[in-house]
C-alpha cells in the first residue's frame, strides 16, 4: 500500500499543511500525516520513518519553520524523496526556512517548494507527480488538472477583462 | 528507455552542471544532457519537453541563474516532477536564482535544491531517488553510498581528528 | 488600433493592478486587460500575445507575483517592449518577484517597475512615454500631469507647513 | 535625428556600459554617451538632458551604481522613457543600486533593467524595442537577432550535449 | 535667525515626521516644515533649498520612502549638513529606502538615521547635537535629556524589576 | 547565591522577555530581572554588571532590538556568559537586532539565540543548561523536560493524525 | 576528565575551525576534535555524542555551513550548551548558516556565534567562559586576556596614531 | 583647538579609513586618528571620549565591522555629534555592520554613511559640513570641492563621450 507521510514539526504548522493532505485527498492519493519534530521528538521522529517507509511510504513531506531542520534529518535516514516545505513561522517571513531546507550538502537532497501555502500545496502536487511517474490514472488526473487550472485561468480572466476602446 | 533529461539555461552553466551528470553516470542512470533556454529559445525548449517526454524521460532537472525561469517553464509543459538548480550567476549570490526557482505558485511546483555545485550534485542525487522508487538496483547502491559516505566522513575525521589531553 | 496590454498571472492581482488600468483609462489610453498565467495557462499566454500584436499591441505590461515569470515568458515571445510589476503575493514582500521580474538574461529585457501599486501605476506611466514618443498629445498630457503633480505637492504641503519660530 | 542617450553616474562605469553602447553600435543604432553625476554635477545633468531632448534623445539609459539616483533625478525632468541600470558598484553586490532605481513612487517610472553587465545589455535592447515601435527595419533587426539567439543556443548545445545510454 | 529645515517627499511621511517636528519643538529649537519631492517637485525642491539656505537652515533632514533620492538631491545643491530618515513605505520593511538613502557616492554625504520613527526622533536629536557646537544653551538640554533618559529607564526597571530567590 | 540576570534594553521588550523570566522560573532558578539600556543609561549598565557578578549572577541575558548593542556592551565588562536575544523592534524583522548581536569580534563571544519569543524562551534554556553544568538536580529536570516536550509531540500529532487510505 | 567537543560537520570546515582549537590549546583547554555530519554520518553522530558525554563532555561545538543542521542535531541529543558555528560555505556568505544554526525553536538552544573564523574563535572563548564559572584559573586566564586585548588596543593604534595640528 | 576625531575599532580599518584622514588633511582640518575598541578596550574607549571631548573634539567618526558598536558606545558617552562607518569586515559585505550602525534607538543618533571606502570620505566630508556651519572659510573650501567635482565630471565624460550618428 504505497502512500505520502507527510510529517510537520509542530502542530502549529497543521493550519498551512492541511492544504496538502486536502490535495492529495481530492485525487484520491492515500497519506498519512502526524507532526513529529527533529529537535523536540528525535526519536519518534526516527522510528517513524523507519516504520512509515517498511509500510509503504513512497515520499515524505517535512513541513518546519525557523531553523527547519525536518526535511534534511528525514533525509539522512531514508533514500526515498523528501520534500521540505519552508514554513513562515518567524519575524523574518520564512526565508529562515527557507535557506535551511534547500541549502543541503552534496548527496543529501530536499526538494524544496514555496514558503507557506503555495508550498504546502506543490509538496502535494509534487509527490503525485512522483507516484505518477509509476501510476497512469494518477498522471492523468493531474493532466486534467492542467486542463483546469487553464480553464479557470480563463473564467477567472473574464470577470476582470476589460477592453477600452478610448 | 527511461532517462533523466538535464537542460541548462546556458552553456555556461556547464561548468557547474557536470557535477550533475557525472554523478548520474557514476550511478550508471541514463540521461541526456542539453542546452536550451526558455527565454533565447523559449521554441526549442517546448519542443524538446515534448520529445524528452515521448523518448522516456522521467525526470527534468533545469538549471538557470539570475531571473531563473526555465524550471517554471518545464514545469508548465509537463506533470512529469522538475527539479531547479539555481545557478550563482549575478553578484547576488544567486538568491535571485533560489527565489525565482523555488516560489512557484500553488499546482505547478518545482523541486528545487541549494544553489550552485551542491545542487547540482543533490539534483542528481533527488532524481535517482525518484527513478529508484521503481528500480531496487538503484535503490540498493543509493543505500550503499550512503554507506560510502558515512565511512568517508571517519576517513575525513582521522586526518584531523586531535585530542588534547592538557 | 494601437493599445497597451495588461496581463496578470493570477486574479488575485486585481486589486492591485486597476490601479494601472484606471491610470491609463484617465489619460485615455487604449488598453485591453486579462489574466493568464505563465504557469498555469501557457497556451493561452503565448497565443494571446500573438493575437493581441497583431491587433496592435505596442507595450505589454505584465504583473505577477512569487517566482514571477510572466513578463519573461512574455519577452520570449516578442520584441515589443515588456514592462513588469512584481506583485508583493508572498510573506517575503515582493523581493522574490522583483528579482523574478529584473534579472533577466542579456538580449531579453523586462523594464521592471516598483513592486506592487506604486509599480502597477508607474507600469501605465512607464507605457504611455512609450506612447507618447510618437504622439504629442499624449506627451503634452503627460507633461501637464507633471505640472499638476508638482501643484498638488504644494497642496500637501500647505496642510502640514510649520514655521516654528521658537 | 532621434538616438539614444546614454549617461552613466562615473567613468567607473564605462566598463560595464560599453556593453549598452556597442550593443547599440551593433544594429546601427544612433547614440550618444556621456558621464554625469545626479550627485556631483547636477547643474551639468539638467542641462544635459533638456538638451539632448532638443537634439532627438528618444530614451535616456542611466547607470549608476550604490545610492543610484541618476535614472530617477532624469525621470524627473523629462517624460521621455529612462531605463535604470544598477552597477554593482558596492560590496553589496548591487542590491543597493536595484532598489534605489527600481523603487520609484507612483507617477515617476524608471524601467529598470538587471544588475550589471545583463542590464546594460538589456538597457540597449529595451531602447531598441521602444524605438522599434516605429522603425520597422529596427524591429525586423530585433526579430533576426532573436532567431540567431535560438541559433545559437543550439551551437551552444552541441558542443555539451551528452547521451548516456547506459 | 538659524533653524533646521525638515524636508518631506510625501505629506504620507508626515504621521511619522511629526516625531521629529515635536522633538525639535520641545528644545525649544527654530524649523520648517515642507513637503517637496525630489521627483515630483524637483523644482521646488531645489528652489527650497536655496531660499531656507538664505533664511538660516543650518541642517536639513529630508525624509522619503522606496527609492528615496530626497536627502541626495539636497546634498547634491547645498554643503549644509543632510540628515537623512528612511520610511517603511514599501513592503520591503524601508530597506529599499535605508540602501537609497545611505550609499552615497563619495564626497556627497547624508547623515543616515534609523528607519521609520526610531529614526524621525534621532533627525532632530542629531540636528541639536551639531546646533549644539555652537549653542552651550542647547548642549546643556541635550545632556539633561541624558540625565532624563537614564533616570526613565530607572522608572522603567522599577515596574518590572524581578528578583525571584525559589 | 547562584542567580540568571535578565536585562532589557526597553521596558517595551518585557512583553516579550516574561517568557525567559517564567521559564527560569517554571524550573525554580533564581534569577533577577531589570531594564537598563546601552545607550540610555550606560553608566547604570556597568554599574550593575559588577554589582551583579559580585551577587552572584552566573550569566546574563541580554535582549534589545535594532542596532542591539548591550549583549556586546556586557560582554566586554565581564568573562562570565553573556546569551543575546535579538528583538524584533523595527520594521525589518529583526534581522538588524539578530546583525548586531551575533556579530561579535573574535574574544568578545555573545551567545545568540533566535530572534522573539522563540529566542526568550531558548535563553532560559541555555542558561539553564550552563548552570546544569554544575547542578545535577537542575540537569535532570532538563531531561525530564524533554521526555515531557517529546510526549506533548505525541499528543499534539494524535490530534491531527490522518491516515487517508482512499 | 571534562573536556569541550568540537564537532565539525565536513573536513573542508577545519582550515576554520583550527582557529578554535588553537584558542583552546593556547588557554590549556582540554578537547576533542572529530568531523561527523548531521546529514551524511547521522549514527556515528549520535553515538558520538552519547559517547563524548560519557567521557566528560562539557560543552559542545558544532560548525557547519550551508543549511547547518548539525548545532541543532546535537541539541535535540543532549542537554548540554551547544555552540553553532555559521560557516560561510556557500555564495550567500554564511546568512544561510547563520539562520539555521540560530533560529531554533522554543526549547532547544543553540548558542550561535558570528560566521567563520570570528565566530570559531568565539565558539571556543564561550565554551572557556562556560567552563570557567566552575574554573577559577581559566577565569583569571580569561581576564588576562581582556587585559592582554586592551593593550594590545593600544599597542595597534601606536602604530597609525595620527595628530594632525594644521 | 577644534578637531576631529578618528576612532577606530580595529588596526585593520586603517586600509580604509585613512581615505578619510587625508581627505581632512587635503582640507587642512585638524584631527585626531586612534584605534579603540567598544568591546576589547571598553575603558580606554570612555576615557578617550572624554579627553578628547576636552582637548576640542567637536565630532567624533567612528569606523567599525560586523556587530559594529563603536559609534553607538560613543553616542552613549557624549552629545557630539557621531558619524559611523560601516566596514565591509565580513562575509556579509558590511550589511551587518550597516544595520548595526544606522538603526538607533530613539534619542542616541549616529549619523550613519556608506559602507566601506565611500563612506570612509564622506565621514570627513561630513564632519567637515558641520565644522563649516562655523567656519566660513572651511564652507568655501567644500563649495569649490563641489565646482572641482563637477569639472571633474566633465573631464571624466571627455574620456569616454561617444556620439554615434550611423
Amino acid at each position: 500500500m504505497k502512500f505520502v507521510s507527510i510529517v510537520m514539526g509542530s502542530k502549529s504548522d497543521y493550519e498551512v499543511m492541511k492544504s496538502c493532505s486536502q490535495t492529495l485527498e481530492s485525487f484520491g492519493v492515500r497519506f498519512e500525516m502526524i507532526v513529529s519534530s527533529a529537535h523536540r521528538s528525535p526519536a519518534r521522529t526516527a522510528e517513524y520513518i523507519e516504520s512509515a517507509e517498511k509500510k509503504g511510504a513512497q515520499v515524505f513531506i517535512a513541513a518546519a519553520g525557523m531553523a527547519a531542520h525536518l526535511a534534511g534529518v528525514l533525509s539522512s535516514k531514508t533514500v526515498k524523496p523528501i520534500i521540505g516545505v519552508p514554513m513562515s513561522a518567524s519575524a523574518l517571513g520564512g526565508i529562515d526556512a527557507l535557506l535551511s531546507t534547500v541549502q543541503m550538502p552534496a548527496g543529501m537532497p530536499v526538494a524544496t517548494v514555496a514558503i507557506g501555502k503555495a508550498g504546502a500545496i506543490n509538496s502535494a502536487y509534487l509527490a503525485m507527480q512522483i507516484l505518477a511517474l509509476n501510476n497512469e490514472e494518477l498522471a492523468s488526473k493531474l493532466k486534467e488538472d492542467r486542463v483546469t487550472k487553464a480553464k479557470n485561468v480563463e473564467k477567472d480572466s473574464s470577470e476582470i477583462e476589460t477592453i477600452i476602446a478610448v
